[in-house]
């Protein structure tokens, strides 16, 4: 039986102050704003790195600018016990998404230096990089980066939307090597990990929603997205065309997206995980107006499932439909490119075991998927055992009014430590 | 059988040199922009008073900056045969959308001054102001402040999306009295009006689909108009949130819009006539992003038909339809306000009079709807007897691309000629 999550005050209290220190020093006009190899997101690696030196850890940045701290082991031969999560945050978004996941990790290590006790392998924080996609429009950038998964050519394609820099500047200009990265030389060996956890806030309502401060995740959805789905038909007067000869750009993509729905209402029916978002939707606002039939329509699409079978067919499904509906109304509907992040496994012993601890230190804890993506779905691809901790958060996150209660992330934290000693304890038997 | 028709060479060549004038005094960027009360306009208007001194007409200009340029008649009592069209354009739009109408008139009157005679009645040319709908959004200003029929509250509601300021304030800038349009003082009498006669390009494509250089209006489409149909639902994470407790704003837009093409196949297949645009459907550009599901749209509705029944019904069935999915989805939908112009009647024996006159003097001359509402409209409402002369265009209207050939618009002034003599010589009879 764990001992050191019996007494994590003096930790839950740092944890606040870091929380604190974070927000202030990342707060904008609405909530907080912490890019991807930007300001915001140094700043919390900067006091990540303040912390390992105060807790004397070992210190190593990898080539793509991941932080690691560890807490050395007994026996360094051994594969670490990981535990981290990004440190970057959407535009105007909360405080605590990514976030929460390394201050808990810091917490921890600061309870172990606080016990006087060393383990028996390292325990490493990871503190990723561009985990967002509102900054660079390639998924898991920091984690897929260290493990030489990062196609190189994402480095020149994505551009900051704010700055209009390529990836691969802003991580030289951050200091970092992107020319090793194009090289896919890997930062992390899979071998060297023992296990990867990762606590992260809820995005969703559902322990809100079922009263629950603690998840424990079973699976997360792997998605495909589509980020420039357009549909090309041909603007004429709203009165003056006749109906045979309009090719209506809007209402090609409203059949389009409503058959879409349709898709999503069968998979449902058939008891399958589909979720379906059309997050953009527009008409040119630089030209279209009321009184003239829509030549031209942009939208996006992120479609998830735990199942990607699942998620090939449908892709496949509605490039059927879009060639359907395209040749009847006389317009181009293209989905256009997409990236497919594969579902990721969660390991089934180490997802049981944290069931298990949490029934026994009393922390009331619901299983449930992970309808968002994680940096754990990199390390699970990559054969790490894998597990995830949720904590309750209201009104989502990608918010400014995201709100984690500092009592919650108590028992995320409790249930983390636990788990960590649990898993060294079993070394040392 | 009238005989003015017969020579137009001279007046076809002016014709040619006032376009090229109007032309060269309002290109923009891709096509030619002559914004309601604004400078392109008024040098319009500035021509037409120009060409009225050089044919010694008699000049009007009313409260609302209406121009009236008049070939007077033998017996001034009696009620005027009317023409014309308006001078503004929409932005970067063609060159002939209305101002053909006005060229025509003052060809006409051209050929009546070259010929050495006078008519029986007064014959005038109208230039209307403002009847784009992109500077001010409320239908037929020019024409209707001429009967005293403008919403007084529409001088201060409109406001010019590129300055800013109202219709009241632009009015009275270009040197109008619109305290007296408030005050709803009629500048036009219908009982002394004998007809109008407008002649327009066809702002759509059958003319050209069908062969023929001139069309005759059987009826102009009345519309609805919604500028400002919102949907508010509730932004969320697009994997994390689960569908039954999502508001997709998106989705439920996308249906409200597919059920709106089904009302429209409803009316077809009953052999009604009705025709539906949604021209803008956009999600918020400043928050949308492909990761969220959307909280907020926005779209228009324009929506015609040549009953008015018909598009009383249809608002009334899409109040419904808003409702029903509004609360089976969990969104509110608002089609907000609308305006309703009414379909304008056509004069049973002035159209039958010039499908007649066009066959005696050869020109093909298809009957057809117009699709587009025209200041005829206005007059046709108020018991003046209206007819329609529409005039072949390629590309449509409203766009740089738009094509009038001058051979087709001298078949056209020659129907508007001999219509003209032919009306007069019935009065002398």
């Amino acid at each position: 039986m764990p001992e050191l999550q019996d007494d994590l005050r003096a930790e839950i209290t740092l944890a606040g102050q870091w929380f604190d220190h974070l927000r202030s020093h990342s707060k904008g006009r609405l909530g907080v704003t912490r890019a991807s190899y930007g300001e915001g997101e140094q700043m919390a690696h900067d006091l990540m790195r303040a912390l390992g030196r105060e807790f004397a850890l070992e210190e190593r940045i990898d080539a793509a600018g991941n932080l690691y701290l560890t807490l050395p082991g007994r026996d360094r031969t051994r594969p670490a016990i990981m535990t981290g999560s990004h440190l970057d945050s959407v535009p105007e978004g909360g405080n605590y998404d990514g976030a929460a996941g390394v201050v808990a990790g810091m917490a921890l290590l600061a309870r172990w230096r606080r016990a006087g006790r060393q383990p028996v392998q390292d325990i490493t924080v990871m503190g990723v990089r561009a985990e967002e996609l509102s900054w660079f429009p390639a998924p898991y950038i920091g984690s897929r980066a260290a493990f030489g998964l990062l196609e190189p050519e994402a480095l020149d394609r994505c551009r900051r939307p704010d700055t209009g820099r390529t990836l691969a500047e802003h991580m030289a200009e951050a200091g970092f090597a992107p020319e090793r990265i194009r090289a896919r030389e890997p930062q992390l060996v899979p071998e060297r990990i023992r296990c990867f956890l990762e606590l992260h806030i809820e995005q969703g309502p559902v322990l809100v929603q079922k009263g629950f401060p603690v998840g424990i995740v079973t699976g997360i959805r792997g998605n495909l997205r589509y980020r420039d789905c357009h549909v090309l038909g041909r603007y004429g007067h709203a009165g003056a065309e006749p109906r045979e000869s309009r090719r209506d750009a809007v209402l090609a993509g409203v059949e389009f997206v409503y058959r879409l729905e349709e898709l999503w209402s069968e998979y449902e029916l058939a008891g399958k995980d589909l979720v379906a978002t059309v997050g953009r939707f527009h008409t040119d606002v630089d030209v279209h107006t009321m009184t003239k039939i829509p030549g031209e329509v942009w939208f996006t699409m992120d479609i998830r499932s735990e199942d990607n079978a699942v998620l090939l067919e449908v892709d496949r499904r509605l490039r059927g439909i879009a060639a359907e509906i395209g040749a009847r109304r006389g317009v181009a509907i293209d989905p256009g490119a997409f990236t497919n992040a594969r579902p990721g496994p969660i390991d089934p012993a180490l997802r049981a075991r944290l069931q298990t601890l949490a029934a026994q230190v009393d922390i009331p804890a619901m299983p449930m998927s992970s309808g968002a993506g994680h940096d754990s779905a990199v390390f699970g691809n990559m054969g790490v055992p894998t597990a995830m901790i949720f904590v309750r958060n209201d009104h989502g996150s990608h918010n400014p009014d995201e709100a984690m209660e500092i009592g919650d992330f108590a028992q995320g934290l409790k249930l983390l430590v636990a788990a960590v000693e649990d898993l060294d304890g079993a070394s040392a038997a």
